[in-house]
């Protein structure tokens, strides 16, 4: 079965609740850019991709909102008037999560394609053709990124992965875990081991139950037992997705990508990286500038509600930790695998993406 | 208040519920070394320390049981009989956890203090008298740790803990954190941030616990996030208890030790282990030959009852791992601060406080 995270049906935005798995299957329909916000900042979507196509969505959204809105006194929109209001919607649907770069970049390249249409009555259809194309697009780079990556995995090795990069966490397949999949389709059999990534249990709730879906055997543990699995030779790559990749190569990504990459180097076992060119920030000179979300505390005081803590115990939350560059061995994007240095393989990897 | 985890009342043995910390204070009463190894193996006491404590009591609970059914039928106790039963008892109490030494190593005391007991009829009572004794003597241990301890951490700094090594896990005081109250009560002032310590949230539930009894600020965080705060220089010192120590200095110790030793190792910040010398396993020369317990699975993959993760996940729940001598840059004993090289320097410690 084919996970869909997202999709679009009858005027809607459709999306497979991410805090309810895999106990339910739930679906949030989505009429107003404002609920794609509440649901991008309550992680019912998550992932940089598809937050990416989410918010190409939501800027969809936010015109058909201001067209609607603008016809009440049958004046004809203003052009300008519009713009600037699709502006103030671009603003808060970019600053919904600050980490992940692929929402600003979809939200951008949203406000590029409003401002190059001539027909102000035309932009609300042009920005949702740009978003359906954005998450076709999507599928089709994670695809290429499983045809490159999968290179790296070795038929009966050993991969480890953290949070989740499957097709959840993209409109459809994935990106570490579509590299794993990728490796499963092309026939090679290898372990694969996912940690439960806390405080939110994006391996536990999401990346066991898609191995499941997929029919990819895998074993969960809890984040902190990675390092003995490591020290005892028991992993040969580990592979994570990213949220952010500057420049030269450093890399945010889910909190515990750092450790597991300072355990790899300290095992002689290759770190790889794979995302797509959306995600390195050709602007960001290093991983020093890149911003890191503080999430709300009771994601760590708190389960479903009941208290795992004492009550008025002090917290700190960082969702993203970031991976210096010297500890990843390849990084994997749609254009084929990078390897170090980063400065330019990076550059070339994104002109080679067309982007 | 001081957290007393451990009491012998009117002839039972009461233990502080530790599964029930912190929502509720629950005493369980224990009257058959049935019930103590019941209470070791479900982790309603735990922490090596505590758990030594706890099996010298079950041993002086197996003699009065023993005691009890040899009277029956008015024949004197028989010697051999005594003591077979009580080996039998012993054996069962031993293996209701595998990789604390102090288990084996109260077992093992009490056992030869019995088979030194002349008169069958006072073996109860003797092994009762020890079991008070080695109870007193480890919360002195505790706090002569907590003195050599302190003087490794620097005002102003900010230590970083793992799992709980408190008053809860000893017989009152504790080991690491006993080190980092002892460097409070010595007037010195420093950060203090605490892992949760996945599956069963030691850190969570009963570290950060006892913090606020003592009046100490901490802060709680997911085991992951530790690398970030190394990684931006947040942490001066790291400090952790111990369930093994090879004689040449490699650590069992709770799951995740490993990671925050190689951590620190990276990021130039010393590591700590404290624990008394019962801690020491002599006879093992390194931490390969340590025993690893493998828990329950459905500690990683529910919450109190509720799942984690799908039905049918694969799961493995190693509950420690071994830190090699070399991530340690010393070990503080009641004996004294050790450092390497530890294959002398354990043995000295050892000697020294008389074992």
């Amino acid at each position: 079965m084919e996970i869909e995270p997202i999709r679009w049906s009858d005027g809607l935005l459709l999306l497979l609740d991410q805090t309810k798995l895999p106990l339910e299957q739930v679906t949030v329909e989505i009429d107003d850019y404002q609920g794609a916000i509440a649901a991008i900042r309550d992680m019912q979507v998550r992932g940089a991709p598809a937050i990416g196509v989410t918010a190409a969505y939501a800027m969809a959204l936010a015109a058909r909102q201001i067209s609607a809105g603008s016809g009440h006194d049958d004046r004809p929109l203003d052009r300008d008037d519009f713009l600037a209001q699709l502006r103030q919607a671009a603003e808060q649907i970019g600053s919904a999560r600050p980490t992940a770069v692929n929402l600003g970049w979809a939200v951008q390249k949203q406000l590029d394609l409003a401002e190059s249409v001539e027909s102000t009555r035309e932009i609300s259809t042009r920005l949702l053709e740009e978003a359906k194309r954005i998450h076709l697009e999507d599928v089709a780079i994670n695809r290429k990124m499983g045809s490159h990556g999968q290179e790296l995995l070795a038929d009966g090795g050993a991969v480890l992965t953290h949070c989740n990069t499957g097709a959840l966490a993209t409109a459809g397949f994935g990106t570490a875990l579509g590299v794993i999949r990728a490796g499963w389709e092309a026939g090679k059999r290898f372990k694969v081991f996912n940690t439960e990534t806390r405080p939110w249990l994006q391996g536990a709730r999401l990346t066991s139950w898609e191995f499941q879906q997929l029919g990819i055997p895998s074993t969960l543990l809890v984040d902190s037992a990675a390092g003995m699995l490591m020290s005892q030779g028991k992993i040969t790559c580990v592979i994570t997705g990213a949220d952010r990749i500057a420049a030269n190569g450093d890399t945010a990504n889910k909190v515990g990508t750092y450790t597991l990459a300072v355990l790899a180097k300290e095992n002689g076992v290759p770190f790889y990286v794979a995302a797509p060119t959306s995600t390195i920030d050709t602007g960001m000179p290093s991983g020093d500038e890149i911003k890191i979300e503080d999430r709300p505390h009771h994601e760590v005081s708190e389960f479903r509600g009941s208290p795992t803590a004492p009550p008025g115990v002090d917290v700190i939350n960082p969702a993203f930790d970031v991976t210096p560059n010297r500890y990843i061995s390849a990084i994997v994007t749609e254009s084929g695998v990078v390897k170090p240095p980063y400065l330019e393989g990076l550059m070339l990897a994104v002109k080679s993406a067309g982007r």
